[in-house]
């Protein structure tokens, strides 16, 4: 069996331990050096005959320019906390609570223009002659309707670069406070061309550009309060890319004037896992043109000398959108993504670019995100790595990439050598398992399941951020298990759903919670996509429902799938209906792990006819609804964990006979087969030695796994 | 201290039992002897010297007569469980799932004007060119929508009274279905005058008819399918008052043409839980004037005989309505209420009528209503009536009636002694009780609380049926904390909040869950109401919110009033909003029992100034908030035992200065001070002994009460 034992693997080199970067380099068949945020190479690394990422974060580290032309730096909207009026005046700090280091309220003639005060008791503005703004900052208000609470909706500078300010206020930084520059502002714009320019000028050695990221920030507001430091995040809204400059092209553009509150909306903003307005919708297509062409411009530089341009996929990343149409436009040679799970590995896989690289974890760093030793006192950096590697590998054998790579202080490997082999063998593996791909594609069963939510293909592998930041999404634990499953995978808007998006599917998955953007909301609202879903099942599809799956308030059901699905939650309703009583009946087959459902005492039979797999709280938590020639499947929740993905096969397959013999009917065990190698590779997710009998190609093969092992083999060779 | 030992007391006698009825009424006092269901009374008992209450159900018990005019029956609006089409037509059967032996479709021309079909998909009415009633009684479909799921609303005459229904299929009784007579119909109701003459002409010895109850019959529909024999059941809807004859009258009245979705409202019907349209309540007006007119011919016959008309309220009580303002006009010389629990104590105390009995438990029966035994092997009928008795006198003592009794077979009680001592017991406190009523008023602390729901007075002290049958509503939990407790208390609809009723009031309790009647649903998009309770506890006033109070969709906060209570819950809206930290600080003198509040996680605080008083799943459960000069409190539930009064009624009398001597800081221990007699009541509500120290007038007392023990004193006599 031919394996590459060299190539693929970006190590993080650092200036002042030249040994040791080039002796792991060969330790992990490195071919590419990188630097990272906080240390540089030197020229003995640089000249060591290895590629060269040098990382680069356009928008930041030009304080100069900045301090010189302020109103080229980003903005965003921000919305007062209520205050209350006792009698018809009320004078208002619009600042209050907001941190003053990151934010100051611009107050030119053109924001001026987008700020408004309201009234959130009886959810109206206030005509603009009943306010002003004084010279203290503050707003005084007139007209007033005692007992009712008042906000004021301005536009601010934003003066602090929020991953700057994350360092400060949590590594206990102290250098300048880092500004950011909008490239809507066109003689930032073309500052930042010329400072690409000298910067390409000055790194010959340099073969790759690491952009980190492009321009706009994901939205973090902080507040003054250190009870509430972080106000608000959102790893995937468009807040900021806000500016009068960009309102009034977009109104240029779409004859749409927008104003505050499309931004503000009540002060909730416009989360990413809430379904978006139209206006939203239509200001975030526009940003992403924007951020391509801009991006091109960046690029094509790049590429003048002879350098390639790749992106990593994090902070500065808004309007990027690396499953968005306009990704490809931009003319990336690579895209970069740090990953902790399988999800990340597919959603890399997935970007139109030539090359596609995952960071893998743990980062070189005393700490991790959360908080824990990695590289210090109490760290099992070696543990974290592998456990990661189990992740991502059941993912990178359905869908391979084409690199992986670390990141961080090279140094800290140092007495760490069990972390150092570890890296060695997840580096083999890698190259291994990319090999087997370039021989010919794995096996997938003949079951393509959509994946339906508000934002589609846009979104395809991501409810936003990690898997740890959105834990509380089903979603993103129904896709953790999928990103490692053998069957075809789609993205589909409801809308799409509803237009003849299901051509072609065999299962619809919809997972979460009512009114979110992962259920729809008031994508229910249209009978076409439920009379295209209920078609879909009569005739024999699968509908996977998971939380509160087409939850709507208004219809004869709470669920508009209810039908289909055999369950309804009781939103209150019911209270006086009683529920049908039924008898759990397990299916052997379908290892409904105790602690994978939820325990939601609100679900209840439509009818008498759905057979109940599971139950908590006194209430049905899984059950199998037959309904024409297809049938409804509906879990109150799926919590993810390593050996829960045969369950989600199982169940997505109900109906459809027998898995094939090459399939793992172990739990604990995945496999993967490559027919046009006759390569099997089995993965043992548990941290347990597991045996199994396969049958890959009509002949049983017998396998027996240490823990945590992958084994790749070719039984009949 | 002078207590009259006999009176007050309504004894079930039984005939071929003359001499075991004779000795317990001079045991426990008797001065009036009953029948009960199932059994009767002897000339021997009849002529003993007692008052004698004679039951009679008036509309039942006349199958003669209902044979012979069956169109003089009951009714009710009926909708088919929806069933969907695959193609333009549809077959339906309108019975299907109901049970046939309950119900019959009136298919008469004028109730077939009433009849509709619907899409519940699209919730559009099928237009009636559409559809036919077939010869087979099934509706045939055409114009149908393929995938949309239809259902037959239909009127359904009730075939079989509903309480007659339960016995026979509960208690396995053989007897005659027993029909009932609607007195709407004009020659239902002559019968049944006709029919009461001459009752009483027969009935000489009888000096009160006791009715059980009156016409109409609270909801109760059953389905064919053992798994779901309940369909739906409602203890104060108004659904089995309908009848062409009715709706036509209720038109001619108001101008309003109902139809069937206005009963109907998508399978849903309008529980009592839940906010009415404004047509419902216009329909329980009218049928509240219909039933008081009815009644009150019924009540003058009876005085005509000169005996009294007493009316137990249960059973067939819809319309009736003790709490409602046409009760008084009828001219009931008595309400007689079955009681487990406080609260109901209070609802009969709080009726207009001149004598207000309560019924206690345990009913003489071999088994309780949850089929527990009583009086049969392993039943303690003397626990449970100590037990009963703890609940009632708490509130007895701060509101009297004027009489106690007991139903069912008195010859159970053989072989239960100590349950005849029991009710000895019971009987004598009862009647210790209202003597010093009769003396002078119990002490009530400066503190008029404001129970604020969508019914007001009109469900005073209700949810509706008895505790165990509205546990799931922290409203009852409430309720019956408050029936014990020394403060005013008054019953607000939102609307009279709005306009000015919260005029005198100090605390103003609101509990429920999101939309439902005692939340208040749309009642809080009234903006009049925000401002006005806003006001009230700017002012002062103090808002106790508990559950999901003031809960709509819609505004900047899904708690209407969440700037005054200082928390919100997280409806999804803040999935990117980080919450503000808190420190739990409990408050000593509040004792909040684990198991007291609940346990939702979705609650934050809106600011940093709330008091935490307790937390659970990670978030704020008891929150005080200081507001102007009043202060919002919100509590995620409030389970009531005993011994968990206390807390409510030093949440309710935050910011209001200390409570006054006599009240107990025992919470095992409750106290009443009736300052005429100089009389101190102490009630133990633990199953242990306690010692305490009270100050009634200023001088300590020391007590020391017995588990369970009642007791009074005159501490300066």
């Amino acid at each position: 069996m031919s394996t590459r034992m060299r190539g693929g693997f970006t190590l993080p080199g650092e200036a002042g331990y030249e040994a040791l970067t080039l002796s792991l380099a060969e330790k992990w068949g490195a071919d590419v050096i990188r630097d990272s945020d906080g240390t540089r190479l030197s020229d003995e690394i640089v000249r060591a005959g290895y590629g060269i990422y040098s990382t680069i974060c356009i928008i930041r580290q030009h304080n100069a320019f900045a301090e010189a032309h302020p109103d080229s730096q980003q903005q965003t909207f921000l919305s007062s906390d209520p205050v209350m009026a006792e009698g018809s005046t009320l004078i208002l700090d619009p600042m209050a609570g907001f941190f003053r280091e990151q934010f100051e309220p611009n107050t030119s003639p053109a924001a001026l223009r987008y700020w408004q005060v309201w009234d959130r008791t009886a959810g109206t503005e206030l005509s603009r002659d009943c306010w002003t703004l004084r010279e203290d900052g503050r707003v005084q208000l007139t007209g007033c309707t005692p007992w009712h609470r008042y906000t004021v909706s301005f536009l601010a500078w934003r003066i602090w670069e929020e991953i700057n300010m994350y360092n400060h206020t949590t590594n206990h930084w102290t250098s300048e406070h880092l500004r950011q520059l909008d490239p809507r502002h066109p003689e930032a714009c073309a500052y930042l061309c010329g400072w690409l320019e000298d910067w390409c000028r000055a790194n010959p050695d340099t073969t790759v550009v690491r952009f980190t990221s492009l321009f706009y920030n994901f939205v973090w507001i902080f507040g003054e309060d250190l009870r509430r430091r972080t106000r608000y995040c959102d790893w995937a809204s468009y807040d900021f890319t806000v500016s009068p400059a960009a309102l009034q092209a977009f109104e240029q553009q779409t004859g749409q004037a927008l104003t505050a509150e499309d931004f503000i909306r009540q002060g909730h903003l416009q989360p990413t896992h809430r379904p978006p307005t139209p206006a939203k919708r239509a200001w975030m297509d526009f940003i992403q043109a924007f951020v391509a062409e801009r991006a091109k411009a960046l690029v094509e530089i790049v590429h003048r000398y002879g350098k390639k341009a790749y992106v990593f996929y994090d902070d500065s990343w808004v309007g990027l959108e690396p499953n968005g149409p306009r990704f490809r436009e931009i003319g990336f040679d690579g895209l970069i993504k740090c990953i902790f799970s399988g999800f990340e590995c597919r959603l890399c896989a997935n970007a139109q670019v030539p090359t596609h690289e995952i960071r893998l974890h743990p980062y070189l760093f005393p700490v991790g995100l959360g908080g824990l030793p990695t590289f210090s006192e109490g760290g099992h950096p070696e543990r974290d790595a592998r456990a990661y590697w189990v992740s991502a590998r059941r993912a990178l054998v359905r869908k391979p990439v084409d690199r992986i790579g670390l990141g961080g202080y090279l140094h800290l490997t140092e007495g760490y050598p069990a972390f150092v082999d570890a890296i060695a063998d997840i580096a083999d593996e890698f190259r291994r398992i990319k090999a087997l791909h370039e021989a010919g594609e794995p096996e997938t069963l003949p079951l393509t399941a959509a994946v339906l939510t508000t934002w589609g293909e846009l979104r395809a592998w991501t409810c936003s951020g990690h898997f740890h930041e959105t834990y509380m999404h089903p979603l993103i634990h129904v896709l953790e298990a999928l990103s490692g499953l053998p069957v075809r995978v789609k993205f589909l808007t409801f809308a799409e759903a509803a237009d003849g998006g299901l051509s072609g599917v065999d299962a619809v998955i919809s997972a979460g919670r009512a009114g979110d953007a992962w259920s729809g909301g008031e994508a229910w609202a249209d009978t076409r996509l439920v009379d295209a879903l209920t078609r879909f099942v009569w005739e024999g599809g699968t509908l996977l429902g998971i939380g509160e799956p087409s939850a709507l308030p208004g219809g004869d059901t709470f669920f508009r799938m209810a039908h289909v699905l055999g369950v309804d939650e009781d939103n209150g309703v019911y209270v006086c209906h009683s529920p049908w009583s039924w008898e759990t009946q397990p299916d052997g087959t379908i290892p409904l792990e105790a602690g994978m459902l939820g325990a939601n005492p609100a679900i209840r039979l439509t009818d008498g006819e759905g057979r109940v797999l599971a139950e908590a709280a006194g209430a049905p938590q899984a059950v199998v609804h037959a309904f024409g020639k297809g049938r409804g499947i509906y879990l109150s929740d799926f919590q993810w964990k390593p050996g829960r993905a045969l369950a989600l096969l199982r169940l997505l397959n109900c109906g459809r006979g027998e898995l094939p013999g090459w399939v793992s009917m172990d739990p604990r065990v995945e496999t993967a087969w490559y027919p046009a190698s006759g390569t099997l590779v089995a993965l043992n997710n548990a941290d347990e030695p597991v045996t199994l009998t396969l049958c890959p190609d009509g002949k049983p093969v017998q396998l027996a796994l240490a823990p945590l092992e992958t084994k790749i083999l070719q039984p009949n060779a």
